[in-house]
């Protein structure tokens, strides 16, 4: 078993143990995400280029997991392969984001 | 090589390309996939449930790729095995969600 | 005194008393925001169209608040006139949404 | 009427006209201001201390201004008071951070 299917099986186990398919609908699981993704930010909060250094990593690891669960929970939902959906992407980008125009410079593309 | 390196493989080398490690410290990788899951969350916005499941499943995976795009730079940059995060932050929610107290419930742990 | 007027007396002195604006740079109150945003969100988290209406409205107005409350620091940091900005906008928003292509819609603007 | 007055007045002017009313939920509105204070901190995304500066005031005026449009019609929806929840919040806030405790620390309240 690979270690992605390692994780879809962790994650649907806990999940189907307390029966709570119900209210993962695609909406609420965005929703669940971008709530994960505050409370990463927030270990970060008025936090210096030197502090954020100093940030509890273990927490961070916490706050980052969170995230994935819920990213794993939606890529299942949808049956999107985590490989191909982030392979596409990426290429998908390069284009938008050409080396020659994006070297070095953290423009959005739109602005390139 | 596994599926998760195949995927380091693909981004660090899409970054590297554009020399953009220079940008990513862990601040602005995580307020980055905050923005991510914003635009992820945009495609749901003001839907109905049943709404929902027309939302173009491929735009979903393109942003849900973004994230874990993110996801995978800030676990990569802290060194963290995605599988081994993902596996210890289940355990931990676990016990703060017993299955006979959060079974059939959508409640946070600090309300069971 | 206009409302405002009061709003920002009582804001900046709670500032000041704490001698926090070294810490009130743009970014991390725009980041602050968002954090608070997404606390007000987790109110309505898995909930459904009729849960919605049994959310504790106190919650709701003190998460609200503080929304507001870095919503006005920005403003006061850039010198912006709260009411002139926002009727700006609307009347901007007015041109992106005519009312005849907008009416009973929800669409963005990109896609009427 | 009050500057709010007059801010209100604009804001349910442009949402009936279109009609609107009927899209907007608390637990949409709440998504909705996420999204728009996503937008306000891709501004200052991947920008040092010194760009910040650099970010061009009039855009983070117009995000704010949505920001603050959806927060005043999560006021409405409620019938809150936005002067009044406000100063109620920062008597609550004066509470937990205390000025001895509190004073040129940015630690949450929670760490203090």
């Amino acid at each position: 078993m690979s270690e992605i299917e390692q994780i879809y099986t962790a994650l649907t186990s806990f999940r189907d143990q307390r029966n709570w398919k119900q209210f993962h609908n695609a909406k609420d699981l965005a929703l669940a995400l971008s709530i994960e993704a505050a409370e990463l930010n927030e270990l970060f909060l008025w936090k210096s280029k030197d502090e954020i250094n100093n940030v509890d990593a273990e927490k961070v690891g916490e706050e980052l997991a969170d995230i994935l669960a819920f990213a794993f929970l939606i890529a299942e939902k949808y049956n999107f392969d985590i490989k191909e959906i982030m392979l596409n992407k990426i290429q998908k980008n390069a284009i938008k984001y050409p080396v020659e125009k994006s070297k070095d410079k953290a423009d959005k593309y739109t602005d390139l």
